[in-house]
C-alpha cells in the first residue's frame, strides 16, 4: 500500500467550513506529540532516516523510518512498535538525543476515499494535509490528480513539500 | 530495592525433592527467550551495559541495564519498557546486533522470603538461582548469609558468579 498525501498551509476555519459543505464527516481529534530522535553514531539527515515516538492519550508508539526507496516516490520501510514504559529514557541511555518535539492538534475528515487532516502544529503554524491509498504504483498519478482537484476546491494554495520535523529544524536554526 | 542473588549449578529433580521437602510453593512456570544486543558504536562489554528483549509468552519486554554502579555491589540501572510490534526490526535497523539468544525454561518457587528459580538454559545447563530483596544497604549481608544457608540446605555448592549471557558468550568463543 502506497500512500499519496499533500500538505498545504491554510486558514483551518476556512477549510473547516468548506470541508462540511461537502459532506466530509468529523472523524475524530486527538493531540499528537511526536519526539524525534538523532542516532548515536548516524546522522539521520544525511541517511534519510527518523526514529520518532508518538505519544497520543499517554500512548506510546515508536516509529523508525528507512530512506526513501527512490528519489521521486515517498515510499518508505516504515517500522512500528507500541511501547509503554521507560521509553525515553532508554533511548536517552542507548545515547539517542532528542532532536525536536513536535506537538499538534488534528481534527481527521473523511470525504470519499481521502482522509483529510487539520493541523494546529505547535509554533509552525496550521496546516491541511490530503491523504489517499494507492493500491498500486499505476494509479499514483490519477490519485495526485484528485488531490489537487479537492485541494482546488478546499482554497488551498500554499503547498508545503518539507515535512514537519523539517519545518522545525529549519526554523530552530 | 536491591536485589541480592546466587546462583548454581544444580540437578533440578534433587533441589525440586528439597524444595517442596521444605514446603516450598510453585508459583509458575515459564519459558523466557532473552535476546541481547550489541550497541551500533558502543561496546558494552566495555561500558558494562547490556539491551536485552525478553520474550515470555509472546510479550515483549525491552530492558537496557546500565554499568554497575559500585564495583563490589550488583546495583545498577535498569530501565523497562514493555512493546509490541516490529521491536526486533527496529533494533536492526537502528544498527543493533544480536549477540546472543538464550532460551530458559524457568520455574518459580517462593520460600519464606526467597524466590528460588530452577533453571533449565538451553545449551548452559540446570541452575538454580536464590533471590531476595534488601529494603536497605545495611542488611545486604545478612541475606546473603541466609542465602548461603538456604543454598547449603538445598545441596547447592557450585556457585556460579557468571551471568547466563557471559556463559553463552565464553562457550561461543
Amino acid at each position: 500500500m502506497l500512500e499519496v498525501e499533500a500538505k498545504f498551509r491554510a486558514d483551518l476555519s476556512e477549510v473547516r467550513g468548506r470541508l462540511l459543505k461537502l459532506g466530509a464527516v468529523l472523524l475524530e481529534k486527538k493531540t499528537e506529540i511526536d519526539v524525534y530522535y538523532q542516532h548515536p553514531c548516524r546522522d539521520f539527515a544525511e541517511t534519510d532516516e527518523a526514529l520518532r515516538v508518538r505519544y497520543v492519550d499517554g500512548a506510546a508508539e515508536v516509529t523508525y523510518k528507512g530512506p526513501r526507496l527512490a528519489a521521486s516516490a515517498k515510499t518508505r520501510l516504515e517500522l512500528s512498535a507500541s511501547a509503554e514504559g521507560e521509553v525515553d529514557s532508554i533511548l536517552t541511555a542507548l545515547g539517542f538525543n532528542k532532536v525536536a518535539s513536535i506537538k499538534k492538534t488534528r481534527e481527521y475528515y473523511s470525504y470519499r476515499s481521502f482522509t483529510i487532516s487539520l493541523d494546529r502544529v505547535e509554533g509552525l503554524g496550521d496546516f491541511v494535509e490530503i491523504e489517499a491509498v494507492a493500491s498500486s504504483p499505476d494509479v499514483v498519478k490519477s490519485i495526485e490528480d484528485e488531490i489537487a482537484e479537492l485541494a482546488e476546491r478546499l482554497g488551498l494554495r500554499e503547498r508545503v513539500e518539507s515535512t514537519y520535523l523539517e519545518l522545525f529544524l529549519q526554523r530552530a536554526r
